[in-house]
């Protein structure tokens, strides 16, 4: 039986910092390989990825795994109780560097259980996992490229499962089963200039901007769905430059972010504002342009027979029933999405991104039998 | 008789560009000595200001003059019809040049009258002009230095008439009885920095302000007075600075300038604006600095014998009925107002500080006869 564990300790030292590959794709193609799988490096720009697959190119069922071995940088060394790239098993069993959980131990759990799992049952399908090397970089060369890989190659996952991080404080509390979108918009405000002594003959463009966002951030966008928080939108700047105290600017900027749920998505919210815009230029003469930029459409995979297995089986191995979260910022999910469906299951997300990351080794082995347990009943 | 227009066209000849004199002092003083009057130059800060006292000082009815000799800058001479400081007279009976308007035109009017009135009929009392070489710049050592050398050299006027620019579109409609006060406030707005993606960790300063802001601009402060306008609130400035989408920042800033009536005075306005950014604080945790910058405080002339005297004449002069209106920007008369009861008349305001300004010379003379029969009344 492979361990995930010591997998785990083998892959963070590999220092794979974005966006350097650092041997750990090489390490499990070459495991992966052994067992089986026909693997194929798909770089593009210079991120290395790597796509395996078990069993038939086409096959009806093929379940599917994506994770990243890239890291973010370990700040400095000597700020860390064991080094970075050390993977250090301490006295309590606990697993110390960089990746230990976002997420070199969520990459190695669903390698080690896939390999265990078509050694010894080989399924009646297909098993692809997907590992990547710009999750933590610009996301463009990625999981992107592997799916236009996939894509031109007639690849296909019939669905799958994100290792992420996804409990916030303890194992098998969270299923990630969708995220909110992302937009960004850009206004700017043209009016008439003039001195304030006479403000009928000026058009103030920071009032028409103040009334437009006065709206939009003192009424919520929603109130909710079903399986999401309401949406929420923050001004980041609003800019305008006039020095003179007693005149009129004749234009001024703003941004804001909007993180939108399943009751919007890109062409409804610009549809609103629009509108909204019209209305502020119709009442006051003044004119808003607004220019957006998505960055991130939302997601949901509806509680289903995927969104099922993966509960039940985490509810069977830990005892604790998850809930299904749309909660938090982006991943790759965001991208598989338009594969297939996709939802993420991982380890408890403590200490990502910091000085002294690290992981109790048990609870990448419970993460190795969840992934192994999923891959039992998906193809049983 | 003296003639005020062709003492217009002197004084234009005078290039007094704020704060140069340009000999335009030099010559009023001049001829006000010849009449007898009692001149002495109240310079201060490199300003040069005249005053000057027909009669006893200290008589108990003293009848005062105001206004400026300084203008603002041609601009490019060339684009002039007639040289800026030419102070032609055209075919139409038209004086040509910078200050034609605002207001060489007003000082010749009321010192030619008031060598005329004191050399043909003398009167019991004084009569006093106060001209200045500061209205358009700082205005810090023009009407000031000589009201703060009146005060110590025991100087007095009963009552005093500003010759500046007060009628719109045609001569004798309007005299200014008062005029709005002027103050600024820049407001800094801090909260917690943050990302977008969890506003429950941040204090948006931006959303703070901008309700803040909306407050002040959607609501009107008053709807005016028996004669004022309503009080008016212009945003100058909004600035935050931020170049990260994806952040809430931690400060923003703004500048509004509020022009208001007697409804409110500096204190009054403070307290209402301090209450409400205490509000916006409590209710949103992001705290609201307010620091303000009095420009002006409003005054009024109320209806009485000073604005029935002047208002009196110009219908007699002129046949129309003048309205008596507070609107419009800051003039030396809010100086003024502190040492006597003080009322604006003059010409007509078109051209002021445009290229080709100019104005009728029979418009100056029927100013002369206007501030000639001031005289009269309130000395007879
Ligand atoms: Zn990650
Ligand atoms: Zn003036």
């Amino acid at each position: 039986m492979t361990d995930a564990a010591e997998l785990t300790r083998a892959l963070i030292r590999c220092p794979s910092v974005t966006p350097d590959e650092g041997g750990a794709l090489t390490l499990l193609q070459g495991l992966l390989g052994e067992a089986g799988f026909d693997c194929t490096r798909v770089d593009r720009n210079g991120t290395a990825n790597l796509f395996a697959r078990w069993g038939a190119k086409g096959a009806a069922r093929s379940f599917g795994f994506n994770g990243h071995t890239d890291v973010v940088p370990p700040g400095n060394p000597d700020s860390w109780t064991h080094p970075p790239f050390s993977g250090h098993l301490d006295d309590d069993g606990m697993i110390w560097g960089r990746g230990a959980t976002d997420m070199k131990s969520g990459v190695a759990a669903f390698v080690a259980a896939a390999i265990d799992f078509v050694t010894r049952t080989p399924p009646d399908g297909a098993v692809i996992l997907t590992i990547t090397g710009d999750e933590e970089g610009p996301a463009r060369d990625g999981t992107r490229a592997i799916l236009d890989w996939m894509d031109s190659e007639g690849e296909r996952m019939s669905v799958c499962l994100v290792g992420e991080p996804s409990n916030p404080e303890t194992f098998g509390e969270m299923i990630k089963i969708g995220r909110r979108g992302s937009v960004t918009y850009r206004v700017t405000a043209r009016g008439v200039q003039g001195h304030v002594a006479y403000p009928h003959r000026t058009r103030n463009p920071l009032h028409a901007l103040i009334g437009f966002l006065n709206d939009l951030t003192a009424t919520p966008l929603d109130q909710g769905s079903a399986h999401f928080d309401p949406s929420g939108l923050q001004v980041t700047t609003v800019d305008c430059g006039n020095t003179a105290t007693n005149v009129v600017p004749e234009t001024a900027t703003a941004v804001f972010n909007i993180r939108f749920n399943d009751l919007h998505d890109p062409d409804s919210l610009d549809d609103m504002l629009l509108g909204r815009a019209q209305a502020i230029t119709e009442a006051t003469g003044v004119t808003l342009d607004l220019d957006a930029s998505v960055t991130g459409d939302s997601f949901l995979t509806a509680p289903g027979p995927l969104v099922d297995l993966v509960a039940g089986v985490v509810e069977a191995e830990t005892g604790l029933r998850p809930v299904l979260s749309t909660t938090g910022g982006t991943s790759d999910a965001r991208f598989v999405k338009d594969h297939c469906p996709v939802v993420e299951f991982g380890l408890v997300g403590r200490f990502m991104h910091e000085v002294d990351e690290r992981v109790p080794a048990d609870q990448i082995r419970a993460l190795q039998r969840v992934y192994h347990r999923i891959l039992q009943g998906y193809f049983g």
